[in-house]
């Protein structure tokens, strides 16, 4: 009897459940039917702890649609991996006992950036580990794509799309707030894809007299909807240029919720209009991932079960020119996936008239 | 030939174009080939202005999906009608004269409570009036439904779906901020649509204390996601019991940008918990009109077309018990549709366990 | 302990997990915690064959927006009632004693004409009954609007919607076949929904000649796309005209799979033109509900835990004006909701240009 | 004055008008404001017959989302361009003339295979053409991916996922057609998506037997819900093995309007069943382009100025490896992209248990 430990871990995206899916599948065709699924409740908490629900194929069926993850999730980072748990417990110890109390054959971790390093980690303490790139943010190293990327893309463009025909109506600039605090991927892609104006992205500070530019531009041309796509994380030159330390302290002190808040404030004081913000926030990690998504994590599912097959462990599954393949998790751990401002796609962007603020 | 003034005003919603598409063919089929359409361009200005399109049956070809409104709006209220402009211009008295100027036979407003109190104005001055009751807020008094509303609560109820599904993941409250300041009627049906666990509403001022209790419940029932779906205008108890003028103050006194994030940082503080705020904002009064609206409105397009051919004006179309209809404008001018808190609707959501905070 | 039958009959819909949803939380609401469901598997089929699940509140947790039924379903006339099953089992009989012997304090039956002549005959037989009117078809007498009815408009517009594009692109006829063999709710409401320019039903026998001349009408008006929506009922008058058996014999000599394949054969022949033909079928009651029947069946759901509490049994709960309310089954039973060619939404059809072949 | 044509071309898809609006945005970003474009009416048939529309940038303004072609369409193939028209009109040298006599500086053609191959004569003429690879069928060769094949793909998994939850109510088998007559991409990408047991594809002739056990292996897991993808051109191996002229006879003296129909039939036999048939057909490629294709065209579009502002001519604008590029039309023309039996994505879909009938 197999025995494969599974947790989704750090922030949810809609493709959780159609991966889990995908890899009970792949094991149950690749390897058969004698197997259980240990599914920790919550991420890591649920190792640490020693909390999990045993679980058989059956109860992968009917989740394929499903966003969310039916293990829960929480973020448990790894830069405190190594900080005791607040009543006192040794965490990676105390996950690497629960891995052995329960005769694991392997782990399989769903999880982003901090996920996977936590995973890295958890495979050079020997454990059987198998990581699955999980994200809507798409800044996982080593992958060209991450699953949740494009059903989050979905959404922010349906936000854009309709927003972009009530601020036509109006003749109104709206900003819209896109999920990414430290890349832009989701902002770049649903910006493109609506039809924005403006995308402001953490990868390119802006000159916001370069935003003011390229509206003035686009009104002089009778455009009546002015869309700025903005991302989490964007950031004005000037406070980019800052030291570290100063920076954060410039963004901490800010009084607005977010930098749309900012932004709309200073465009409205320039063009003395009627500026508004849309914060489409969590609906973006929601909800039933896409036929891209679903596919893509079939396929990545399928490999992880292929890994488990040939003990192949200490591995991340990624998509490298749409075939998939799997690196060392060490090959990805630490490092983050950004946007090159020579990226192809940006060129792309500007070549469609498209302002970045640089 | 036969010479139609147009206009859509106030905040713009999903089935605007549609509507105007029903007018015309509705014109064309009921009267015949011989009209022209005068299009005015955002909404009275365009009136008071003699700013105007002149259009054929096919500028209204292809419209049937598209959000917004092609002829363009702004908000103009009547309680500044007899007010002149900036530029010193009156308004009844210019949007007579332009009326008359173009030798119009009728005038159709599609627009909300405060257009059609203009429309009545101007229809008690003299002028062939046909209102259309435009809003996805549902609260134009003499009609059951107002077209845009089922659309709006398509939107609105979508985002609780998608976070749904994250709530539910990270065992997360989540504040959901759902459009209407003076009514709750998208709330109403979104909250219970979206599996909402309490509904705010303006209508019915809320006890803080309630809500405490619905969320506790229903996390002692095991429930993981928490949903609270909240109007913009939603206001608790002891502020709804102050005189109007001290009432005001307290709510221009907030330092919170809207009901959602105050509402939100009560309970992360009663609950301890990461509490999160969605504010869909202006997403859900854009994009396409649903079947549902694509219906009504071209319904409500054919009846205009008929009081335009039996010259039976100053009425605004209304549905009444799933039949089209039309009551005078001056029989809802002036008057709001709010939700009676003993409404059926009400009572129905309370039977399902949701928490209105009285 | 209240012990509640419940079951789900006939052709499945989008709505119906969440009117059961809706039934236990009106149940756990008004009456309290100490209840049972017995959900009987396969529709009636479970019920003679004492086939049931024993189920509690949690279990109707996360099938608000599912599709389908969690019960199963199946097809078992009335009409066959008091014929023995293969395997000799006298049905109602069965039924009967399968009720008693479980104790049941009610049995709530979601289903469409047929199944609620059943539970009619149940009621008549002693058994307490409640009856929830489900069917995409909307043709229960009784009630103003069924559960699943509006889902199916939407998939049956969208699918319009779609075609659309392509019909203008290649300048095409496209022949829409829609859901609804005896009545054409669907077809009617999709069809003018979708910007169908003819729409043919069950209801209305059409003369095909009208249909052409209506396509060469709009062709004269350089519409791109034509589209006629054809109800899977739809009947040409000199059929319609038969006597019953000679109409049967026609309809069953066809050598077309559908209506829509001979319609589409008639107008190539007619136009020489590439008219095509497209066949949604069952895509049009499958997917999750829209908010317009989440809310619906939410009410409707309440309305039967309603009737529980007060025992008030041998009651289909119907919308009439807007408000939800119960009527006997045997008031509905026997009787179907066909489109009255009066209509007035037929009326607004024809308002708009559209041809009904009549 | 730079002066474009541009033509659609063959079937219509979701992102054609996205595609025309990245071309007009990316020429004036890149080359600036002093051009016209000149839209041939109906594809290559306008370009014979000298029938265009003049049209300026904003004439693309708003046509983001709308699917299908503004300019319309036909097909016009390849293999007749050297046979004159019915009128006697030689196409090429038409097409030629027409070219000069509007002193085009380049002629941009959005089409598949066999628009490109004709794309490719007139690059051999000596006329400046820019290919941009559009079809939902995948099919073109050099390039990952054209436009409007997600889409596609989105609407057939959407008729999968919604024929999904009606299967497993009345655990029916069910038979879906995807588009491809002689590739199966969409059917594979969908099929996955859909969560199909069975994928039937042109590539891969299929062995009956292999299907009725994969039948039966799903039932007995228990599974209710059986889904077979069976693309167009889905071929039964015995049939393939015939010489072509044989096969040909065969496919044409079918009684069945497609091959869904028969394989329907022969399931029904086999297992006794109620089997249901599904065709989406054209709706497949209709209605608003996604957020990928969106972002694909625009990128497309772009490259496609770039090549015109480079004069660099006789080239097809293809992805390869996430980033566009552009290849000799003549590299491409007369060849298909097929499935290869051994791709990595079938042998994924073979590890997740779905059978593909070899």
């Amino acid at each position: 009897m197999l025995r494969i430990g599974m947790l989704t871990s750090g922030g949810d995206c809609q493709a959780l459940n159609a991966t889990m899916r995908g890899v009970v599948r792949g094991i149950k065709t690749l390897i058969g039917d004698e197997f259980e699924i240990y599914g920790f409740i919550d991420g890591y908490k649920g190792l640490v702890y020693g909390n999990y629900r045993k679980m058989k194929y059956n109860d992968f069926a009917g989740i394929f649609n499903k966003g969310g993850t039916i293990l829960g999730t929480s973020r448990m980072p790894f830069k405190e991996i190594d900080i005791p748990t607040a009543d006192g417990v040794d965490k990676v110890k105390a996950m690497n006992e629960n891995y052995k109390k329960l005769k694991l054959d392997a782990l399989v971790v769903l999880g982003g950036n901090g996920s996977q390093k936590t995973a890295n980690r958890l495979s050079e303490e020997g454990l059987n580990v198998i990581g699955l790139p999980k994200t809507i943010d798409n800044d996982i190293y080593g992958t060209d794509v991450t699953f949740g990327f494009q059903s989050a893309i979905d959404v922010a463009t349906r936000c854009i799309d309709n927003i972009y025909t009530t601020a036509e109506s109006h003749s109104r600039i709206f900003v819209i707030e896109i999920m990414g605090h430290k890349v832009g991927w989701i902002a770049l892609h649903a910006g493109i894809a609506g039809g924005a104006d403006a995308i402001l992205l953490p990868e390119i500070p802006y000159d916001i007299k370069k935003v003011y530019k390229a509206i003035e531009k686009t009104q002089k041309e009778g455009k009546k909807a002015i869309i700025i796509a903005v991302a989490e994380g964007a950031i004005p030159k000037e406070v980019a240029k800052l030291p570290k330390k100063e920076r954060k302290a410039v963004l901490a002190n800010s009084t607005y919720p977010s930098v749309s808040y900012e932004l709309a404030d200073k465009i409205r004081a320039k063009f003395d209009s009627d500026v508004r913000v849309a914060v489409p926030g969590h609906t973006q990690r929601g909800g039933s991932p896409d036929a891209y998504d679903k596919v893509l994590s079939s396929r990545f599912g399928a490999k992880a079960a292929e890994l488990i097959r040939d003990k192949d462990f200490g591995k991340l599954v990624v998509m490298k020119n749409n075939l998939v393949d799997a690196i060392p998790l060490a090959e990805s751990a630490g490092k983050l996936k950004v946007i090159d401002p020579d990226d192809q796609l940006v060129k792309s962007a500007k070549d469609l008239g498209i302002c970045f603020g640089d």
